[in-house]
């Protein structure tokens, strides 16, 4: 394919792409198709010769979107929201074109240096600490993760690093076995699974700390398993704190953990993957009071801010502390300017090597909203996450099962868990809308997420009702 | 945005993509900016309001163009090539719409089960043995990872469980810190950075065996390694193997190393990231026997296969081993159909939780391009190496380095490193091509690689002559 037909079929595809998202509504949420539906609809091989874009084009609808399940209708109300635009899009159409791996600043110094700012304009919408920014010879600064894991495990490592080098220093003799035998992360035990993967992957213990009664981190529990740890010899190192779970949104205590975390030397992580883009509203900011307290802080806006993925912001304070932990140099990736110091390698703030140019969604997205934008998109969702709150709340066989503070509500029949179970397999059944559980404590609970770029009032009123009715249908079957 | 708004401005971003790539030998292939220099071309914070579409555009050429290394460029012979082609972009255009998270079968069919497809379509083309194919109920199998630097760690982290597992069945006192302790894994000298940084994080000691003359691994080396550690009471359980080393492109000796890997039980594991692509051509497979020795196997369509990054091919022969390691099943990404046991969540199989729809740029581009353009689009580089291999071995004043096998050719000046450091900078301050140096043994070597999908033999040539002018310079430079 050369440029001229890339010409014309690049625009039939922003045609298709239009098409789709235009008429997503209308599309069933989620797919009809059973494990295995699609092997037997492709070839054995790939086509020695060539086949024509007609044919794949084709293909898609053929084979493709009939087992797909649409993050972007607003029936979707399952996990948490993916992000989706159209400048994110045409931002990441330049990437592809530009193309560049921007391991090193040399590798493509716009790629290095629009991201190191990009970082600090979202870290300014937060108002995050000014230690956090890099601004022209700070010690902080922000990078681009793949995903709010990555963040996590990237953290975890720098601070494993960062105690085995005290340690040592103070204690020549510690082999570094003996200490990281010994280390023990914590969190709480609402956190994301990906934290206790990150503890599997860096080889430490990682302690669940008991939520309180709103399924937050609270300060006497973590002292208290700080106090035992330390007793049995054992050495805390890391606390990752969460705001706004995945279960249910609840946001760990930082103004109370905080200051713990620093008076014990432990590096504190905040992992804010979904609430973390509501802090550029003045009226959400104080979920975020306590940042000051750490060393690492990670948020999405690959979901909720209009970015597509991947892009997972993270900041630091210092940034030698992640970059200490695994910097190598290589003859080949070395580059004139990388002893200047007032330059960025991001392969040493990250797992993998290679990266793409990830800002330029940044970008685009920023610009084309604008703060003000940005604001009203996650005001409006907010909004309807209320709404359909105050509409489970009008239903006495219904109840609340959490705090609904941003676009997430958890609730459930009032009863057993069996028939919450029921009702939600009638629900992802039907296929009218698409949720996905949690377990809260030992309750069994519905997660109805404000997800989609297009959902408005009239989509969340005809959820509920489409629920009200399966309810109905599960509360009379039990009847029976 | 709306969407009538994208399809103008999408079709106008197809038409400046077109442009851009086009027109790209005619730009710098390496940017004049210093550090720093972005920061002052952007204002301090994102806008309140909206910016419009036609000063972002305009920006881009008078802000981001300028401090672009072009990858893509005929010009470029710097690293390893970075994959770019029209169907890939197209992909990615649909990837991006669909935008959906394939973290485990129910979150998007389709993006689970075409991956699995593509990655056997991928493995028939590099004749892997039918171990590493999922086929329709196989133990094995294909991902898409992010780079080879997560393939390796995934590995070694796979290969560090099973060997904990191992000995603690057989020894139930050990604790896991009492293993890990004394774990080895093993790789060239020549092997890629990642390859040692997948030791610190995996918190393992990874022993460097010396190379041979050809900058190859032998069983001989690897042996006495092996020998002399467990003499020392240490535990060998990880050996990754190089085919294709980024410095000079050599291949360790599989069928040598393979057989004694599987004799101790040691997990090999195959990074072939740049070298792989070429497998797909009859007279280059020879090059991967000893495969079937292999526990786990990673090479990067994403340098040389014309898939866009990212875009990294690993397989396994027993999934368990993968998902074995981290699997982690909370709530709420429970879904139906997990426990029927012949469908995949790729979650356990990497790093990351998210991941996107990448199979569609491998489906795009084996489908327009057909098996047989991809072989040669491989061929028609590994010719155009040993085209400019021949152009040096004709002046006297240079020798050739490292054999030739692939699209890389390490060369040098006749002499010093000095003189070849001078002749390095001078290149590349010309910015009229740009290569990267690497060290062979103590020598300071250049590397030519072919990287561009639109180079032809006039850029060789002329990359040639300006070479040759540029060593004319220095070596006049040093007679003074």
């Amino acid at each position: 394919m050369n440029a001229s037909e890339f010409r014309k079929r690049g625009k039939e595809m922003v045609d298709y792409v239009a098409n789709y998202l235009e008429g997503i509504e209308g599309r069933q949420v989620y797919p009809d198709v059973e494990p295995g539906y699609l092997r037997p609809l492709l070839p054995a091989a790939a086509p020695q010769e060539p086949d024509t874009f007609e044919d794949i084009i084709n293909d898609i609808e053929k084979i493709i979107m009939p087992g797909v399940t649409h993050w972007h209708s607003p029936y979707f109300f399952a996990y948490f929201p993916t992000a989706s635009s159209y400048p994110a899009m045409l931002a990441d159409m330049l990437c592809g074109a530009i193309g560049c791996i921007g391991f090193s600043w040399a590798a493509s110094p716009a790629c290095t240096e629009l991201e190191t700012v990009m970082m600090d304009w979202l870290g300014k919408m937060l108002e995050l600490p000014e230690a956090f920014l890099a601004g022209k010879a700070g010690e902080g600064g922000g990078v681009i993760q793949g995903s709010a894991s990555e963040a996590t495990l990237m953290a975890l490592l720098a601070a494993r690093t960062k105690v085995i080098h005290r340690l040592q220093a103070e204690s020549p003799e510690l082999t570094q076995a003996a200490i990281v035998e010994k280390l023990v992360a914590y969190s709480s035990d609402q956190a994301h699974s990906s934290v206790e993967r990150a503890g599997l992957i860096g080889g430490v213990k990682l302690k669940a700390i008991p939520s309180d009664s709103n399924f937050a981190m609270r300060v006497s529990a973590l002292q208290e398993a700080l106090e035992r740890d330390k007793a049995a010899g054992l050495i805390p190192f890391f606390v990752v704190a969460t705001l706004g779970t995945t279960t249910c949104c609840s946001f760990d205590n930082l103004l109370e953990v905080g200051p713990i975390c620093n008076k014990e030397g432990l590096w504190l992580h905040i992992d804010a993957a979904y609430a973390g883009s509501a802090f550029i509203c003045p009226e959400f900011r104080h979920l975020l009071n306590g940042v000051e307290f750490a060393d690492s802080f990670n948020f999405n806006p690959h979901k909720w801010l209009l970015v597509n993925f991947d892009c997972s912001a993270m900041w630091v304070k210092k940034r030698a502390d992640l970059t200490g932990a695994f910097r190598l140099d290589p003859t080949y990736l070395k580059h004139s300017h990388q002893d200047s110091g007032f330059i960025t390698d991001y392969r040493h703030w990250q797992i993998p090597l290679g990266r793409r140019f990830r800002s330029l969604k940044m970008w685009f997205v920023f610009r084309m909203y604008g703060v003000k934008g940005l604001q009203a998109y996650i005001r409006k969702h907010v909004q309807l996450s209320h709404e359909f709150e105050s509409l489970v709340r009008q239903d006495p066989r219904f109840e609340i099962c959490a705090e609904v503070t941003l676009g997430l509500v958890c609730f459930r029949l009032k009863g057993s868990n069996k028939v919450n179970e029921a009702l939600l397999q009638r629900i992802n059944s039907a296929k009218k809308i698409h949720l996905v559980p949690c377990h809260l404590r030992d309750k069994f609970v519905l997660r109805f997420a404000i997800c989609s770029r297009t959902v408005e009032s009239a989509h969340v009123q005809v959820a509920w009702e489409h629920i009200k009715e399966m309810a109905a249908d599960v509360l009379q079957a039990e009847r029976k």
